[in-house]
């Protein structure tokens, strides 16, 4: 038993009172995070200053004493880092270069990616050595099918149609894509880890478009091959996979992936979790983040049904998806509170 | 046994081959819909056509032989009617007067649905007139929670979270417009069943995005409601619900809902949908259009897969969400090759 109550629960080690921590925590909805970014001008350039995403990364944790950290980052770094345009527009959403052809993928170089990186794994040591011993520094990246979403698409989208298009009529180029960001992002994990990254979480946001054959090509096998590379490099360094919107695919995620926990969005029924996941994996979430911007009483109705329902078993505490802007101070204050102690 | 093969499907009687239509299939994937389109202007004044939407209606029938018409219409006639401000701005979505407080909801005035939509039901006895006899005329109209997303955001949105915060913080106003909705909604529907709709299909495109205990009280309650009113008024019209999305909640809408039939997504499985839906329901679905806008060789594979799968029960061959405008028309006429005669 450590003192990280996040890495026993995704050890099977069992806690007095769940490890929680929030998706998006260290983030707008916080005044000390806004006075930063402020400063910043751009977001990359947050990203990449060590010591102001260091910084941030604390506040949350420095704040409310939650039991994780999450390095400051974006799952756009890695397109970043393989040499795509990558901008933020302000109220639009992110900007690509977008991958068209077999010269744009042959363009990407997976060389450049940890020296390019570098600042994220220098705000990981900083973060380390600033960080109080209960709280464990979990790095993450993007998994290849979402952000291979953003690098063909050129930015967000609505049904991401063109990259579907895409993998359906190249279906080697979109494998040689795949590859490429199966081994940017396991290079990139293993030296986050190297940085002093505790835990990994891999988000894969948008798995909830796909048919259960192209869940099982895009998702599950770059997933289950970054989670066996990591895990050659660090056998004991805890994985949670995020295929957000997996509904039905979640059980075959957790069976094929060798994942030590799950986060699941706010659509999965607690009860369903707890009887076909929580056997096998710990289980992250899974409060929706709408419901921490309204009523403190609906707050804590919903918290404690998820805390009485998946508490018993390997449980981490989160949302169900990145934490909203506008969420009151307060009303975080209120569910660390109430997962601690009611 | 009639000569309407989707009626039969829909009544439990077996079909030799299993029916097809397509959602959107009128729509901008067929050039001789984009002539028409290009006199009309705005997207509303086809709708309120009789004749250019009945023209519109009959175009893929009289193109494909699909076995089914639907409507030319859209699921925001019904706040248009109710009188909020409606348009469809070119390239950015539809664009409504936002609902935000007790007065605006005051304001909707359900009296005034039924002479409102009136050319609604001219179509659909002109199309009536001129459709082959063994193809069904489908009536629809959009569901309460996906209707009033549009109308609490004022268009379109990424996570609906300005409709949910609505939901949670205003509970009983929120009731008050769910209670319009299915009040109009059930006058329409009973309207276009008068008018010669033969078949109706309940379309919530967004129900993908609620938990649990929102499902129930935002999908399956009102869909439950208007169901129940169109058979009190016609017992014998077969009406197919469509929850997109819903995942694991398939299965409780149909218990709860008495549709005879339910539209899946193409997230879904196969094989679940033969064990868990079929037995009770007609299932209709599930291509992803997306490959129905590729090649035909994975056409017909994954065809095939779903005919074998779902062909020997209740069965309407379908698309899992509205066919793209840049569909090829021959991919089209392979399809429905494919569905009938292999």
């Amino acid at each position: 038993m450590t003192n990280k109550k996040i890495i026993n629960a995704l050890k099977n080690i069992k806690n007095d009172v769940p490890p929680i921590w929030l998706m998006r925590q260290a983030g707008r909805f916080l005044p000390e995070y806004r006075e930063v970014r402020e400063h910043l001008g751009s977001f990359l350039n947050l990203c990449y200053s060590p010591k102001d995403a260091a910084e941030v990364t604390l506040q949350p944790v420095r704040r409310f004493g939650f039991d994780a950290a999450i390095i400051f980052s974006d799952i756009l770094v890695i397109p970043d880092a393989l040499g795509v345009d990558v901008s933020f527009v302000q109220g639009e959403g992110p900007k690509l270069s977008p991958i068209q052809s077999a010269q744009d993928i042959k363009k990407l170089d997976v060389d450049k990616v940890i020296s390019h990186l570098n600042p994220v794994f220098e705000a990981l040591k900083l973060t380390k050595e600033h960080l109080p011993e209960s709280a464990a520094l979990i790095g993450f990246a993007g998994a290849p099918w979402t952000v291979s979403t953003y690098m063909i698409e050129g930015g967000g989208s609505k049904d991401f149609s063109t990259t579907k298009k895409f993998v359906f009529e190249n279906p080697k180029l979109y494998q040689e894509l795949q590859e490429i960001l199966i081994q940017a992002t396991s290079l990139y994990l293993i030296e986050q880890i190297k940085s002093g990254a505790e835990v990994i979480q891999l988000f894969d946001s948008w798995s909830g478009v796909l048919a259960h054959e192209e869940f099982r090509d895009l998702v599950i096998k770059p997933a289950k091959k970054i989670v066996e590379n990591i895990k050659k490099y660090s056998p004991d360094t805890p994985i949670i996979g995020f295929p957000k919107g997996a509904g039905f695919f979640y059980e075959e995620y957790i069976k094929e992936v060798p994942v030590d926990g799950v986060s699941i969005d706010y659509t999965v029924p607690l009860e369903w979790a707890a009887e076909n996941l929580q056997p096998h994996v710990c289980v992250q979430g899974n409060l929706d983040p709408v419901i921490l911007a309204t009523s403190q009483e609906l707050i804590r109705k919903r918290a404690r049904e998820i805390k009485d329902i998946l508490g018993n078993g390997r449980f981490i505490f989160n949302l169900g998806h990145g934490i909203l802007p506008y969420t009151p101070i307060e009303n975080v204050e209120l569910l660390v509170d109430i997962v601690r102690n009611e």
